[in-house]
């Protein structure tokens, strides 16, 4: 008998026969005897369409009544929900983000959760209805309609199991949880049973687009035990929590085992390397640099400086490839105000981490990362390190051979 | 400089190309100096897709849940209108029924307006917007979603209208006004143009479906200009108001005219008739017919009581045509106990009425319609009277004879 919150995705409630399943699994819920608060997406491809209506209308819609366009589609999911608990005896009723008083600020578009006014769903699941929430919507201090943004409906979810004190979210999506690395990538791969939120946000950020980052943070900051399951097929998906995998294990067996250092293997395609190189090795260069490019809205993520010999080093930074040769431009009109000698760029890069939080007090992971790199023929162009990752940017064609070599070094395959 | 509500129905906002369309019509008002607040229908089509998903997952879903989903229709139109606006630079702001706080009972799917909450719109249309209003919906007392039921934005238009004591409520459409009668059936049909609201009344409520009945009602308790045009056409359309259409032509021409007594002809062929023969003509007999009648949720309009010469009566009344088996079999139970004679029914009838607020002072129009019919040899079976309507029940297929025949008796074509 807990309390749960489930939230699914556009394609678990993408046709009326998935909403008629994620209706049948809540009824198993309920009969387990659980109390159910469920947030629901827009039925997948409905948000595209309604841009798509606007785009005909206006390219520069305006936020305030796109936000009240796009506040539709989870409304049409939850009441369609409701409508198929009805059907199979399951008591429910549906609110909007507005109804439920999700109030957020009021950037249109972006919005941030203030608060929840939890009187209602509680009142409703002590009458024993299953309480059907909109994501990605809430309202402002005027009544304004507003979005929390793409993917907020995880953010909802967590959001409303913290202001419950649920005992977990369950979040459902396509996959069964979160792997070691892309099963795509390496067949062995394997589902994780449960992952921190350090390391989640990492894998997350780095391309394992599993969560929101922003309600992997939010699940973080609440401490809410957050579950990411699949809504087509059994099993216990993964579980991110402030726990390491290995304090719960260790707990569990009650007894000590080897700590697993390294939790998976995350990589990206989309960024690309720019460098200036024979900048003066002075003060104030990095913002000289790095100012003009964040004005121009290019976000930066790995920035690698080296000391040169002459009073001269070479800065180097990635940036997403859409913004590629805006920032190439940016770097070609520094060139000359900051006397360097050239402007360098690659677009066929990819980033490959290892994370874990057991690498924090492990000496030796990096070097273990670089020499399987290194036994494979792989030069490392860039190397960032955090307490918890170390990412390394390779020539894109060496990314999957990278990957396998860094899975199996690091022996993923094999549960803990 | 006038403050005007426009309302515009289901197939003028059916695709993003009519929805521009609408707006270059509000800026050209605009540009006239008027204050203005639009009221707009879903997209056509759209809450029959609605009304279908949830039909697949249940044949009978909740009215709450079926409102939540039924009115995003209007919401998606309110956003896509504003949008659209703002592309042409015409300042615009969309409110849902719950922001604008149209308040309702909480009879959902038939909801009726209690107050509407004008301050956001005032202070809206004082800031230089355009207020754009979802129709068809309300919220109620709790929060809860409301709607008004089908036609209902109608209603919502006309509520704004007197809640704002606006000039004239426009309600755009696809015909261009009210006609004598149906151009379909009678090449020479004239536009009105103007008409009172008791004789629309009868005109919308005898098959001439311009407007719904609910608004023609409420803005003649509230005494609001009614106007109806047509979305696609220019035009003055036919306005609907407190004034005859000829005390306005006197007041016009400073001459007096002659008073046309009959506006228009309006038909209905969706109605059956039953009689229930040789019951005892005593006090008692029409309530013991018509109550289970009524009892089994069966709307009976036209009914005629015969007295016979032995005691005995002939009792008669028309029932919609989806109702008539059921009717018949309630009088076959009647029978027995109501020592009838017979129960006999006819569903291949029409009614063909007369309408005009002219008829209440001159006598001789009923003899005229009765002897225009019988020209044509055209057998009455039954007819009813009210201050301004004469209605007959004819063999359906005279229907369309008789009206080409009363048309031109009254002498419609003409404007007067």
């Amino acid at each position: 008998m807990g309390l749960y919150v489930h939230k699914y995705g556009g394609t678990s409630v993408g046709t009326v026969e998935r909403i008629a399943k994620v209706a049948d699994k809540i009824k198993r819920c309920r009969e387990e005897g659980h109390d159910l608060v469920v947030v629901v997406s827009a039925m997948s491809g409905e948000t595209n369409r309604l841009i798509g209506l606007s785009q005909e209308l206006n390219d520069r819609p305006s936020e305030r009544e796109l936000d009240v366009l796009l506040s539709t589609g989870e409304q049409v999911t939850i009441a369609l929900l409701a409508i198929a608990l009805q059907k199979i005896g399951v008591n429910a009723r549906s609110y909007t983000g507005s109804q439920v008083r999700i109030l957020t600020d009021n950037a249109y578009s972006k919005a941030r959760i203030l608060s929840i006014d939890d009187a209602a769903i509680r009142a409703d699941l002590a009458r024993g209805n299953v309480v059907i929430v909109a994501g990605f919507q809430g309202v402002d201090e005027q009544g304004n309609i507003t979005t929390l943004g793409r993917g907020g409906s995880d953010t909802t979810g967590v959001a409303l199991a913290a202001a419950l004190d649920a005992d977990e979210c369950h979040i459902y999506t396509d996959v069964d949880g979160v792997y070691t690395t892309d099963p795509r990538v390496v067949d062995s791969a394997r589902r994780l049973t449960s992952i921190t939120f350090e390391e989640m946000l990492e894998m997350a950020s780095l391309g394992s687009k599993v969560l929101q980052i922003r309600a992997v943070e939010f699940a973080g900051k609440y401490n809410v035990p957050l579950r990411v399951l699949s809504s087509f097929e059994e099993g216990p998906g993964t579980l991110i929590t402030t726990d390491g995998p290995v304090e719960k294990k260790i707990r569990k067996d009650g007894e000590s085992m080897e700590q697993p250092v390294v939790s998976g293997i995350a990589f990206n395609r989309d960024e690309a390397k720019l460098t200036l190189t024979g900048v003066p090795d002075i003060p104030g260069v990095a913002a000289r640099i790095l100012t003009p490019i964040s004005e121009a809205n290019v976000e930066v993520d790995m920035i690698v400086q080296n000391v040169g010999d002459d009073q001269k080093t070479d800065f180097t930074f990635t940036v997403h490839r859409n913004d590629y040769e805006k920032a190439l431009g940016i770097l070609e009109g520094l060139k000359g105000s900051l006397e360097a000698k050239a402007v360098r760029g690659n677009k066929k890069i990819a980033k490959v981490s290892i994370v874990g939080v057991g690498m924090r007090s492990h000496a030796g992971v990096a070097s273990k990362m670089f020499e399987a790199l290194y036994k494979e023929g792989i030069n490392i162009q860039m190397i960032s390190t955090s307490e918890i990752k170390v990412s390394v940017v390779v020539d894109e064609k060496y990314l999957e051979l990278a990957v396998r070599a860094l899975h199996s070094a690091f022996e993923l395959s094999e549960a803990p």
